[in-house]
């Protein structure tokens, strides 16, 4: 089976994400929003009565309508905000996960693909999702991106899918080789396999998805000044160097070992579309100093376009009306804009 | 023997670093724009010759003038660039680093630190040296700060003296409890006992030199997210979070771990006076992002004020009249402000 042809003429599928957590409210403020933000038209996947209480006690003024999926949504958007009903077991109760409610939040999640394989959506835009609620309900994957891998396995069975997570921001983009790992496994975990493969996705979503006709990537090194010719350590002789050697010669533009510190003030972005960072810190503390509200967690090297806000579900302020939805509008306008230029990169 | 008076009345000693490295302009454009940049006096400690044959290249209008010592400087400053001669044994060709002239390189150190003991200068600015040259010349220190305390121990014996590097600017200040050693070294040599020492000499530092009456310290994980309560590694909860208890029960005010990641955007930043990171690119990936030309670094821990502008000798582009002295006119500045607050405090 082919790639189903991206639909840049549907609207987002935004999943609620935890019932529990800040998802829900910052759907309505970026509907509340959708004018003076110039937001891409999307549609809630999540529980409408959910959504209703929501609406009611942060912004009262807003309508609620049931869609059959978001393609359907396109019609209701400048009105209503428009729902995918999927109904939760018991009322969410906002700063309280209830691991009862684990299956929605992830049907949810399953439907929004489904819709993008089906043609009904552009794309994905998921709000936060708390691990351990879900793994008390029987979740079995490790986290949100895998399962999204093992989805997109399954519905475009023909279509490689490895995903990579970037960092997007306007002033910087960062992907982490190793991610959620103690920092002592780190040197263990880095080969030079692992290196060239993140880069060659990172290089074919800056070109298809991001627009940039020849993706400039600049790759870290792992230790204090880029390991200063082995004084400092070994892994950018043994494993980076070589990834980046390899890069080079499929005709990749890729620079490095850089020393990590000196590679984020504004001179030096001006020199890459994008960092290939060893790990979690070295990618996550520059973008998150420069850029901290506007960060977007993309997923890269899926068969679909997924952003998330770059935050977690905050259940401890979750219901209060002061989480800020900047991040998701971000996440928000970042896939429309994937959606469309993967769509017109697809044109033969 | 008790320690000498500082003296913020004498100027500062200013050494020229690596003959051949960028020291010696950069000492000339300070100079040079003493007045408009509002710069505290200071003599430069090195060649007369270098710094002649250096003005004639970059800055003809410039008059040296031979002075003793640093407090002699003070009736020259105004009209000339006052140098305490050490002559070195070859002329210096710029970007052609030669261990002949190591010895006067590190002698020009020993004198500004042993005049600053004799109450002849107020502090100590160091300009940039290599490692490797030194080493040629038979310097049996591991760097520069090394050699400082070995001086401080012989020049103040009864006092303590544990280098402590730190990065300051405007912005942020920062302190690695480890530094240039290769990543993987890391979590072996992380202990309580090493975060305690190094947050009580900066605890005092702040307070003693920088003027801050209760100073407030941010310390960082190690791992991602500070380990997630252990599920990403375990130094946090086994020799992090004990330091920071032993710290807290001494009275100073510390807080952490924290995520490294979300510690230094703009908000975070209100919240601390200095992070205390536990490796070299967790400090220096955010002040360098932030404040790329204007860190200083600023070795506490000594019974001496000394300063070092945060870059190397740029061989590559000595010479050539194209350095910037932006780093080393902040430590000329911020080495003054210290020496003052230091003098002030230790008024009875």
């Amino acid at each position: 089976m082919a790639t189903l042809p991206a639909r840049p003429d549907a609207p987002l599928a935004l999943t609620m994400g935890d019932p529990a957590g800040i998802g829900p409210e910052l759907a309505i403020y970026a509907w509340r929003d959708r004018a003076i933000d110039a937001l891409p038209p999307f549609a809630l996947y999540g529980d409408p009565d959910l959504m209703r209480g929501t609406a009611k006690r942060i912004a009262p003024e807003i309508q609620i309508e049931l869609v059959s999926d978001a393609r359907a949504a396109a019609a209701v958007f400048m009105r209503a905000l428009p729902v995918v009903s999927i109904p939760l077991a018991r009322p969410a109760q906002p700063g309280q996960p209830d691991s009862g409610n684990g299956e929605a939040t992830v049907l949810a999640i399953r439907r929004a693909v489904e819709d993008v394989a089906k043609g009904l959506a552009a794309g994905i835009v998921t709000n936060p999702i708390a691990k351990s609620v879900l793994y008390s309900a029987g979740f079995k994957h490790p986290g949100h991106t895998e399962y999204l891998g093992a989805l997109a396995r399954e519905l475009w069975p023909s279509e490689p899918a490895h995903p990579v997570m970037m960092i997007a921001a306007p002033v910087l983009r960062v992907v982490p080789v190793t991610i959620h790992v103690p920092l002592k496994a780190v040197p263990g975990l880095l080969t030079a396999e692992k290196i060239v493969e993140a880069a060659r996705i990172v290089a074919v979503a800056l070109k298809r998805d991001f627009g940039i006709a020849r993706p400039r990537l600049a790759i870290t090194g792992l230790n204090p000044h880029a390991g200063e010719d082995g004084a400092l350590g070994s892994e950018e002789q043994d494993t980076i160097a070589p990834a980046i050697a390899a890069l080079l010669s499929e005709g990749f533009d890729v620079t490095g070992p850089h020393s990590a510190d000196t590679l984020f003030h504004a001179a030096a972005r001006e020199t890459y579309d994008a960092v290939l960072a060893m790990y979690h810190d070295q990618a996550l503390i520059p973008i998150k100093t420069l850029a901290f509200d506007e960060g977007v967690n993309v997923t890269l090297g899926l068969p679909f376009v997924r952003t998330s806000p770059d935050h977690g579900t905050a259940f401890g302020i979750a219901g209060k009306g002061v989480a800020s939805a900047t991040s998701l509008k971000a996440a928000l306008k970042l896939a429309a804009g994937m959606c469309a230029r993967r769509a017109r990169a697809s044109v033969p």
